[in-house]
Formats: structure tokens, C-alpha cells, sequence
């Protein structure tokens, strides 16, 4: 291997920071002297020392270059320089690039340019900044990281893997993408400890670590005191320009700004790369206002590929700014490395080649085998298992010093960091009798709400901008804003998606946090990507969807939910609940409160509905149930079946039809998914297969209904939009009527 | 009634313009003198003579008052200024209030703030401003209004009554949101003529704003001549803050900012108050900020509720910016002249009440009756019907001449508008045969893609950041940008829920424009909403929706669509077509363009397929049919079902089960709702009653197809989340195989 001296070293190590070509519409930021850092200055390095630091304004503008494409040959200044500190970050950086590159070369599938690009940022924040113990991904007080840009999760991988996680061993990082491994395509909190969220489609982790950093300064607040700040963490997000690009992140930010979340600090990987091409060809506006526009504080780090100081000092600055959350724009060359691909979107999504590996291996000095961690770089990265086994015993030590001065908040908060529910929880639901006054499932939904807040010390959110008619304030609790952080009653605004993506960054921040957010059910529309990941990211989210069919009236079909109960039905992993009254809302929510790995949501209705004889808690535990019968021998003549409002309505048919001398089971279908885990026998109880005469009545799409009547079934519901009328007028024109029950029943039996 | 001075009118006529709190987080604009009007100017004021115009620096500021809930008694300076224009003004505005007024309050539903607060800027619009024709809403270079704030629809339809439309008669607003009426509770094109496109859902309406300023930019650069600028017309919009909250405005803002759409002009409706009440508890950005970020030029209008002048200037600079769009924030009092509710929550979205109606009419100095047009205001208003049949016979001579010169360019443009579909179209799709090389269909889309643009002039479309993936670009056209507005491929960037969106405007442009957008199916999650308004709102959008199940492969769960396939199937008025190879691509698209007033979504695979005997573009159109069978009697023992990349597999089953003397039917399920559209006589041919052994295969969730498997029949699908591994393994892993066909057949028959 050549060597060469720290000069040569800086001079080879090129970057594009300088010629980041903003095109004649993308104009600067608004005020350089605050958004750009010094070059030269030397902020302290934790960890080593910083005397040896070569970063000063000489080398920073020797790695000024005119030519973006220009090549990268570094040739190895790597052996001179071994003993110095600078070198040995610079070995680091390159052990993640390699590990990037190798394994989604032995994948053949996968993206290296943004793990080459930001393993500088990501060495710094595992290796010098972040306060975790490796050996508990779960310790409570932990820094938090999302790597918003997930398909770049090679750099997190590689990451863990240095700190010494378990969950990333070297085999880990070999089976990349193979079917079983710990080293998915994309972050996933439930395949690989160390990972707090998932992450892939664009734009939820940023709103993922809003989540995590409200948490954060929720519980601080509470659980703080003069002498002992308990709760202490940063939150740590890397993006790129396709999450910037996502609305969904500039609602979670617009909130992250309004509410002045200090200790949320993200990184934006400007590489002015996206798959189709340079960022020129669509996304030319300039960022760090919008940031600014949205009460962010705004730091541009203009070398993100080698300016290891500014990127220190840039975090040094954000956590200075206690009352905003920060933006640090890092630019950095997509592929860094790479003589032939780097700062082309060649480089984001695809195997690099054997050939273009054995180039990169050459441009930067790497002399190893695939996957091979230099030994110096292990050692250096050794400390990071005992430091973090030391940081955890300092706070549960600092906890034990808590508890015996605060007995009462530290229980609280002991049970919010278990997530053990207090013993006899539910007994604070609100119960119901026939005789209760008539009520829209919206305001039964309410008292439950404010009982479970109650008992529950984790129990916070709200809605998009409709809590007076979600009907989700929490009365004894005021407003979690800015000064106020201790509230729990969450204000989204009319930001569907962000709510929910958020709602996911606070449930995985701490298992007995139980977030829950509002809107229409029609909206579920802006949010569907988030409850997916909800879903398949475990976060037992507690959604709670009033105005759920055309019994909203006149708002008419853009508000009226059709075809919403099915697509969530379809949906994996998540419970669809539909309770008819005041016993099955409080049943949902009992079910809601006990599913902490599924999310759930709650089709509430807008209307006063009646409380029915034999709605039980117990029926909406098994999803579906009878809930009145004159039949015998489990030989009804028909089956009646029907959820939220239309159950009532299958009641009063089937009161008429056993006035005419039928046989007649109504039947509760509160939770199709519930009913689908129930044995065999409970479900031939309930719809027995002899019973061939059954019709289903719900205000929605009938799709999906034929699984439970049966071929000669018939389901009466709404395949069509909506209209504006008033709702009893819809209900009737639409024909979700008792009358309909009834022919539909005797045409059957 | 009392009367008063000019000057006690601007005095009482009290505005909150100059009081508007910003609250300590909300930065004032970052250059005043940039973004604020000089109240002294005097533009021109068209229609009516600006000698008489009595807003002066000096009447301006003796409208300043420092109490923002102080309440407005303008007690009727009306009948004394009654001969004075200005005062004209201030009648036909307060008609537009009362219209709203009394309408919401005949109903008892709905919001009448936005149409008080907004009708200055309404009025000046349709009657100074805007040029369109009342008796041909549909007359081609008409100026394009949208109300993304849709439930402020009053105002709409108050403008559309006073210009003359025909569909908005008085007995129309006594029917508002009623069953039947064309004045539904949110503005819905396919109800109302001189409604451009459905609103309602936040945020969606601003996007279509920006698609239908795209359409005109695109075909007046494709169209006009330097001797005739034959289409040349603006798009206006209204949004409120609920719109600038939602994600989907920033993606299709900041698209419009990069696009450079200066014929985009939009009013912000910054009234400060949401649902939940004051913008303060959620939204404390500075929009003026974000949007010079986002590329816009940015206008404020200090004073909304009085400032006829102000607006008047706005709108005039902003046609002088050609080359960005222009965001004009009129500050404005929700619910202006109501004394008790102005400027709260409680006037958003719920009728004043008699009383306070009572007190609103004593307030404004209106003497009138509900509903009632005064003479004077009516007369001025008249003037637009035959105004409007002179723009339009004045661009119909236009058009005539520019036929002469420009034959080619006028049969093209005349196609356009039309929406005639040229002879024989469809002949330029590409067909197949078995002997074709095995392909992924996200490829043979391209193909048709291709071949479709070369056939169909109003074609045109892209990809959220994945053409290259999707496979959507048009190769003999370059890309649209702001430089280059001719050409036909659409860069969206990450920003799915715009592009759909977006899509919608330019769909509902002209009849004859054909938009299609793509991404990955799995992120229609993502822009569900705007499909949904496709659906809604009848826009003929093709969705080319690649990457259609676990055959992706590495990408893993976040990636995998699952749920995706049943939850359109579950949408009213979407054709979902999932091809199986050439053939049935074609056919799609054959059945996507046909479909002018629904959306197509067309789920294709990553993966290649092959080509299989019998499939047809004919079998596509009747969306289920046979692909093969050596059955007889139409009494097959057993009929195996799939779409997609899934037919492949059913036909190797059927082969194998053949090979055992099975007698085996394969079907393609390619559209579940055009199969349903076919005759009873047709479905049994396809699907006897009597066959009962039925075994369905597609990697997705099975949930809907028991409504074509009937009781007895299995179905094989996919009722979790995906996995990240190579696709063959996890098509191994999770059973999607011939021999899980194969056994599942052998249980049934």
C-alpha cells in the first residue's frame, strides 16, 4: 500500500461539498453566516484527543475541487496514518462503507450509496455522541436513532455490529436479505433488537422520531425533578431527500417545530441524488427555509463526506438550542468511494459489481476481505459494551436514589417502562344497561377515553383537529404543547399521517406508553401507510375512527366511509373493531388496551345509537357472538348478522321476524379478526354450517361478507359512494333498513 | 336603518387585519416589504371605474383597531352608499354571506365562517377577475377555480348562483345538503356543473389546482403560436389552514414551485382558526416561509374581510410573476359579521343559529329576507352571462383562425378537448404469443405505455421517483419541466399522494387528457385518498402500480403489497386489473382508456412471466374468464382461479392435475368488478353453480375471495406480512406453489 502524508490525505479524499450544485431555482439559504459552520472550528472530540485533529481551514480548502464526477483516490493514506486518531476514525468510516458494500454485494440486492455516503455522520453518532448499553437494546434511557431513509439500513446494520450488539453478529451481516436473517431489506424493530422502529417508506421515521422525542419530553416532565433529571435522552433521525420530498414529513416536522422538541436532532443526507436522478428533476426547493418556516434550527454541514469536525460541532450547536429541534443539512456524495458510481443514482439501489467493489477497495485503501473488521477498529469500538453496561448501572443507580425520594412517581414510571397495565384496569371501563340513555358510539367512546386515562399512567393522544368531534379530550388533562409538556392531550392538527407515524414513534418508545389518535374514519385514507406499519411494526396504536359510515349525513361521500371496514379487515395484524353501544365501545377498548403488538381501530358512529339487550364485553373478546337467539339446538332458521349501528337494525328485524313465528339469531361481528381465532367449535356455535340462511347488514361495502354467509347468504350493504343528505334519509334510500332484513330473511327462509 | 359617513363605515366596518397574532413562535415573514401591499395603491378595478374607490392609506388605517374579538357593527352604511360602486361591492359580498348564511341555516348543517370570511376574495374573483361562461361551464379556456377548503362549499355556490349558472338555481340553495340537490355538503364536480373538482378532504383541492395549472401550461406550450396564444387561462384556488396542514399541499406545492406554474394563483384563507379552535394550539410555522421556500411567490393581504383593493392588488402582482406561482395569505375573520361568533371554532362548521342570524343580519345592515338576491346586486351581476358567451364566441373565432394556419396542431388540440379517442387507437397496442420471451408485466406496460403515447395525443403521465423501476418512462418525449412544459413525462419525486392527487386536476383538465402515475403498489397506501376522489370524482387516472406482491423479493414487508388487491376491490368505481402477462397488459390498458370516468389501478409484477396460451385482451374486458380447460359439459371437476403472476401458477397445477385425468378449468380473475358488470348467463359459464371444488391462488391476502370460492372452495393466499429473502424462497415459504394448488385440488374433487 502507497502511503502518503496527512496533506496528500486531504487533498486525495475529494469532496463535491463545495460544488453542490443548487441550480439557478434552488437559492441559497437565507442567511450563510448562521446556517454554515467555520471550517476551522475545533470543537472537542469525546472520546480522543483532540490535538491530532488535521481539520483546519488549510485542509478543509485543499479538498476544495471544481469537478463533482471527479474521481475519489484516496490510495491508502491509511497505513502513515494508522496511529493517528483522525486515521483511525477515517478506518471506521471505511469499515462501514465495506461492510455496506460487501454485503449488498453477497445479496446482489440492497443500496450502498447512502451507507457510503453517511457512514462519517454514522460513526460519529455511534462511536462519539449516542448513550446506549448494547448488551440492553431496551435500557429505557437509551438515545434513540432512526434511520428514516431505510433502505439504507446496511450503515445501521454495520453500526450495530461495531457497538457490539447481539443481534448483529458477522453471519448476520452475510445473510442480508435472506430469508430468516436479522439484517431485513428495510429496519425492523421486530427482527432486530437495536432497531427502534421500521422504516422504508419514505418519510416515516422522521415522523417515527418526533414520536420518539415527544415521549421523551412528555415523561421528562413528569418524572423530572430539580435533583434528578430520570428521563434524558436524545433523538437521533438520518433522512434523505426522498423522505423530505414526503408530505407526511413535513406535517411531523411542522409539529416537531410547534412543539419546540429541543432534543430532537436529524440529519439530512443532502446527496442530491433520487432514484430517478439528480434531485434537479424534482425537488429544487430549498430545504433549510421551508425548516426555518417550520421553527427549526438550521445547520448546514457542507462537508458531510469528510468534515468530521463539522459534523461535530453541528451537534454540538443543536444540543445548545434546547427550544427547537434541529435540521442538520449534511451533504454528502451518494457512493462516496466508488471511482465510477459515486454522485449517481447507480449507486442507490443496486449492487455496486465485483469490478466497481475491487475499484472502491482500491480508491480507498481497503486491502481486506469482505467483511473484515481491521482489529484496531474493533479495539477502538470494544469500549462501547462495557461504557454502556457503566451508563445503565450509573442510571439505575441515579433510579434507586430516584425511587427512594419519589416512591409514588417512580412506581408510575417503573410501570411505564414495564408495561405491566395496573391490576383491575379494566374495571374502570363504564358499564351499560339496555335502559342507559341512547348514545353516538363517539361519546360512549369518550367516557372510555377518560376512564382508561384514569388508571392507565402511559394513556395519551388526540386528534387531527377534530377532538370535538372525534370526541377525544381527556378532561382532567390539559394540552401537551410546548410549556406545557406534562399534558397528555395530544393536538395534531389536520395532519393525518404525521398522527399516526407519530403515534408509532410513542409506542415504541416505552411498552406502557398507550397512544391514541383521532379522526374521521374516511381519513384513515392520508393515514393508511402509517397503520400499516403500525401493523407490521407491532405498535399496539389505539385508533380511534368516529363518523364511520353514512350515518354522518350531510358532510356527504367525500366524509362517508364504504369501503374502509373491508380494507382493514384485509389488513394483517390489525383489529378492526365496530362495537354497536355502550358495552361492545368498552369492550373495544378493552381489547385495544390488552393488544400492545397489534394496533387497533375503533369504527365509532356520529349517531345516538341504542344500548342492546346482550351486547357484552365478553362477545367483543371473541369478535363475534350471539347476542340474542329464540332458536333451539343451535338451529336457528336465519342468522342475522351485523356490526356498529346496523346492529340495532338487525335486532329490530329479527324482533319482527320472531313475531311472525321465526327462529331467529342475531349475531355481533364487532371483530372479524377476533371471531377468526376463536376455536372451531366456539365459531359452528355462533354460525353453525347447517344454517345456510344468513343475512349481514353493515353501511359499507359487502365485500368480504360472503366468507360469513355463505353462498346462499345475502348481504345488504352499501357498494357505492355515499350521498349528502341527512342520515336517516341515506339510511332509508340506501335501503340499510329493518324492512330490507326482513325480505332479505323471508326470501331465505 | 341608520346611515353613516364613508369614513364611520370603515371605521365600523373593523377588520383584525393588523392584529393578528403570530403568538412568540410564529416569526413575522422574512421581508416585509416584500410580502405586504402598500395600502395606498390603487390598481385599476376592472368593471367598475376606481375614481369612486375610497380605500385609502388613510381610510385603511383608520381601520385598524387593537381588540381582535371586538365586535363588527357596520350598522348599514348601505342604504346611504347604495349609489357608490364600492359600497355595490360591499352588497353583493354581503349577498354571498347571507346566501351562506341562510343555506347552512336552512339545513341545520353545515359551515358557514368560511363563506363569510371569504367572500370578499369570491366576489372579487367571479366578478372581477375570473373568465368563464355561465351556460358552458365545460367551455375549454375557461379560468379554473377550485375550493380545497370544501366546506366552505356555500361560497362556490353562492358565486355560481349570482354569476348564472344554471346549475345553481335559488330552490338549489334551499336544497343544500339535501337528498338529490346539486348543492351537496362538499363540492362535487359529478353533482354541479361549474365545479371543477370534488373537495372536501383537506389538502386534495390544491393539488388538483396545481395538476390543472400543469394541463394548461403543458398544452399551451404544445399549442400556442407565437401569432396565438390559443389556451391561456389561470387556475385559482382557495385553501384554509386545514389545507396547509395536510402533507399532500406541501408535495404538490412544492412541485408547482419546482414546475414554475405562474398561472397558479392561490389564496391562503388565513383566518387563525381551526376545528379545535385557534391555529395557535397546532399550527405556529410560518407558511409565508415555507412557501418562499417551496418557490413561490408570496403575497399578504393584510386585511381579507374589507380590503377589496388589497386583494385587487395581490391579484395583480401575481400575474405579473410568470415564471413561479403565487400564494396570496389574506388574513381574513372566520365567520366576518357575525357579532357573537366571528373569529371562533363555533362558526367553522355549524349553522349561526336563528338568533345570532338575527343579529349577524342587524350587524351587516341587512334587511333582506333568506335567501334573497337584492336588485341592484343581481342586475351587476348579469352582465357575466352574456360577458361569457362573448369570451367564449370571441375564442371560438380564435380557434377558427388558428385552425386555418395551424390544421395539424387544431384536429390535435380539437381531439384534446374533446376527449374523442382517435379511430382505432387500440391497434397500436403490442400483442403476444406463448413463443414470447417471458417478461415482468411492469416491462410489457412499458411497452403499451409507449406504444399508447405515440396513439393518444392527451397522454401523458410519470412516476413518484421510480420510472426507472416502474418502467413509465415515454420514450420520444423528453421530461416536463418548467423549462420544457411540452414535453410529456411527469418527474412527481417522492411525493405519491401529490402525484395522485395532481393527477385528478389534470384529468378533470380536459376531457381528452390522459393521465396515468405509478409507483409501487404497496405505497398506495400512501395517495389512497386521492384514488379515492378518482373514484369519486370520476377521473379516468391510470394507475400503473408495480412490484404487485412478495415477488419484489429483498425490499421485504414495508415493500410487499398484501392487503392492497382486497381493499380496492373494495372501493366503489375503481377497476382493479391485475395482468398476467402481454396479452392481459394490453388488455388492461385497452380497458384503462376506455374507462374515462374511472380510474384503472393495473398492479404488475417485478418479476418476469410468461406468456400463456389463452389469454386475450377480450377475456381482460370481461374481467374473469377461461384461460384453458379440457373439461366438458361446461362440468369441470375441479376450477382453479388466479390473477397475475399467479395464473402461471394455476395453469402448471392444471397441467399436472390434467396429466391425472383431471378435468381442469383455469380462469382469470384479471378485474373482479368488470367480472361482475357480465351477465349471470356469462358468470356461470365461467363459474357453474354446480362446481363447487374451487381453489383460488394469488399472493395476497385471501380475504373477498370467498365470494368466488363459495364455501366449499380454498383459497391460497398470503394473510401476513411479507418477508425480505429472495422472491422464489419466500413464494416457497409461504406455500404460493403448484403443489399447494395441486393439493388443495386433490381435497376438493
Amino acid at each position: 500500500m502507497a502511503s502518503s502524508s496527512s496533506l496528500t490525505l486531504s487533498q486525495a479524499i475529494l469532496s463535491r461539498s463545495t460544488t453542490h450544485p443548487h441550480g439557478s431555482s434552488n437559492p441559497p439559504p437565507p442567511s450563510d453566516h448562521r446556517l454554515s459552520l467555520p471550517t476551522f472550528s475545533l470543537p472537542t472530540f469525546s472520546g480522543l484527543k483532540s490535538s491530532s485533529l488535521p481539520t483546519t481551514a488549510a485542509t478543509a480548502s485543499g479538498r476544495r475541487l471544481t469537478s463533482r464526477r471527479r474521481a475519489i483516490r484516496a490510495s491508502a493514506a491509511v497505513e502513515t496514518l494508522d496511529k493517528t486518531e483522525t486515521a483511525l476514525v477515517d478506518k471506521s468510516v471505511n469499515t462501514i462503507r465495506f461492510l455496506a458494500i460487501d454485503a449488498v454485494e453477497k445479496a446482489n440486492s440492497g443500496h450502498p450509496g447512502l451507507p457510503m455516503g453517511c457512514a462519517p455522520m454514522g460513526h460519529i453518532l455511534y462511536d462519539e455522541i449516542m448513550r446506549y448499553n448494547p448488551k440492553n437494546p431496551c435500557w429505557f434511557n437509551r438515545d434513540r436513532f432512526v434511520l428514516s431513509a431505510g433502505h439504507g439500513c446496511m450503515l445501521q446494520y454495520a453500526l450495530l455490529h461495531l457497538a457490539g450488539y447481539d443481534s448483529i453478529q458477522e453471519e448476520d451481516l452475510k445473510g442480508f436479505r435472506q430469508w430468516g436473517s436479522k439484517t431485513p431489506g428495510h429496519p425492523e424493530n421486530f427482527e432486530t433488537p437495536g432497531v427502534e422502529v421500521t422504516t422504508g417508506p419514505l418519510g416515516q421515521g422522521v415522523a417515527n422520531a418526533v414520536g420518539l422525542a415527544l415521549a421523551e419530553r412528555h415523561l421528562a416532565a413528569r418524572f423530572n425533578k430539580p435533583d434528578s433529571e430520570i428521563v434524558d435522552h436524545y433523538t437521533y433521525v438520518i433522512l434523505g431527500d426522498g423522505c423530505q420530498m414526503e408530505g407526511i414529513a413535513n406535517e411531523a416536522c411542522s409539529l416537531a417545530g410547534h412543539w419546540g422538541l429541543g432534543k430532537l436532532i436529524a440529519f439530512y443526507d443532502d446527496n442530491h441524488i433520487s432514484i430517478d436522478g439528480d434531485t434537479e428533476i424534482a425537488f429544487t426547493e430549498c430545504v433549510d427555509t421551508r425548516f426555518e418556516g417550520l421553527g427549526w434550527h438550521v445547520i448546514w454541514v457542507k462537508n458531510g463526506n469528510t468534515g468530521y469536525d463539522e459534523i461535530r460541532a453541528a451537534i454540538k450547536e443543536a444540543k445548545t438550542v434546547t427550544d427547537k429541534p434541529t435540521l442538520i443539512k449534511v451533504t454528502t456524495t451518494i457512493g462516496f468511494g466508488s471511482p465510477n458510481k459515486a454522485n449517481s443514482y447507480s449507486v442507490h439501489g443496486s449492487a455496486l459489481g465485483a469490478k466497481e467493489v475491487d475499484a472502491t477497495r482500491k480508491n480507498l485503501g481497503w486491502p481486506y476481505e469482505p467483511f473484515h473488521v481491521p482489529e484496531d477498529v474493533k479495539k477502538h469500538w470494544s469500549r462501547h459494551v462495557p461504557e454502556g453496561a457503566a451508563l445503565e448501572a450509573e442510571w439505575n443507580a441515579k433510579f434507586a436514589e430516584y425511587e427512594k425520594k419519589y416512591k409514588e412517581e417512580a412506581a408510575e414510571l417503573k410501570s411505564i417502562i414495564s408495561g405491566e397495565l395496573p391490576a383491575g384496569w379494566e374495571k374502570a371501563l363504564p358499564t351499560y344497561t339496555p335502559e342507559s340513555p341512547a348514545d353516538a358510539t363517539r361519546n360512549l367512546s369518550q367516557q372510555c377515553l377518560n376512564a382508561l386515562a384514569k388508571v392507565l399512567p402511559g394513556f395519551l393522544g388526540g386528534s387531527a383537529d377534530l377532538a370535538s368531534s372525534n370526541m377525544t379530550l381527556l378532561k382532567m388533562f390539559g394540552d401537551f404543547q410546548k410549556n406545557t409538556p406534562e399534558e397528555r392531550n395530544l393536538r395534531f392538527g389536520v395532519r393525518e399521517h404525521g398522527m399516526g407515524a407519530i403515534c408509532n414513534g410513542i409506542a415504541h418508545h416505552t411498552p406502557g406508553i398507550i397512544p391514541y389518535c383521532a379522526t374521521f374514519f374516511v381519513f384513515t385514507d392520508y393515514m393508511r401507510a402509517a397503520i400499516r406499519i403500525s401493523a407490521l411494526s407491532e405498535a399496539g396504536v389505539i385508533y380511534v375512527m368516529t363518523h364511520d359510515s353514512i350515518g354522518l349525513g350531510e358532510d356527504g361521500p367525500t366524509h362517508q366511509p364504504i369501503e374502509h371496514l373491508a380494507s382493514f379487515r384485509a389488513m394483517p395484524n390489525v383489529l378492526m373493531l365496530r362495537p354497536a353501544d355502550g358495552n361492545e365501545t368498552a369492550g373495544a377498548y378493552k381489547v385495544a388496551v390488552l393488544n400492545r403488538k397489534r394496533p387497533s381501530i375503533l369504527a365509532l358512529s356520529r349517531q345516538k345509537l341504542s344500548h342492546l339487550p346482550g351486547t357484552s364485553v365478553e362477545g367483543v373478546e371473541k369478535g363475534g357472538y350471539t347476542v340474542s337467539d329464540n332458536s333451539s339446538d343451535n338451529k336457528p332458521d336465519v342468522i342475522l348478522m351485523g356490526t356498529g349501528s346496523e346492529l340495532e337494525i338487525a335486532s329490530k328485524a329479527a324482533d319482527e321476524l320472531r313475531k311472525e313465528g321465526k327462529a331467529v339469531r342475531v349475531v355481533s361481528f364487532v371483530s372479524w379478526e377476533l371471531f377468526d381465532e376463536q376455536s372451531d367449535a366456539y365459531k359452528e356455535s355462533v354460525l353453525p354450517a347447517a344454517v345456510t340462511a344468513r343475512v349481514s347488514i353493515e353501511a359499507g361495502s359487502t365485500f368480504g361478507w360472503a366468507k360469513h354467509i355463505g353462498s346462499k347468504g345475502k348481504a345488504i350493504g352499501i357498494d357505492r359512494f355515499g350521498a349528502s343528505a341527512p342520515a336517516g334519509k341515506i339510511y332509508k334510500e340506501f335501503g340499510i333498513t329493518a324492512e330490507a332484513v326482513i325480505a332479505a330473511a323471508k326470501s331465505l327462509c
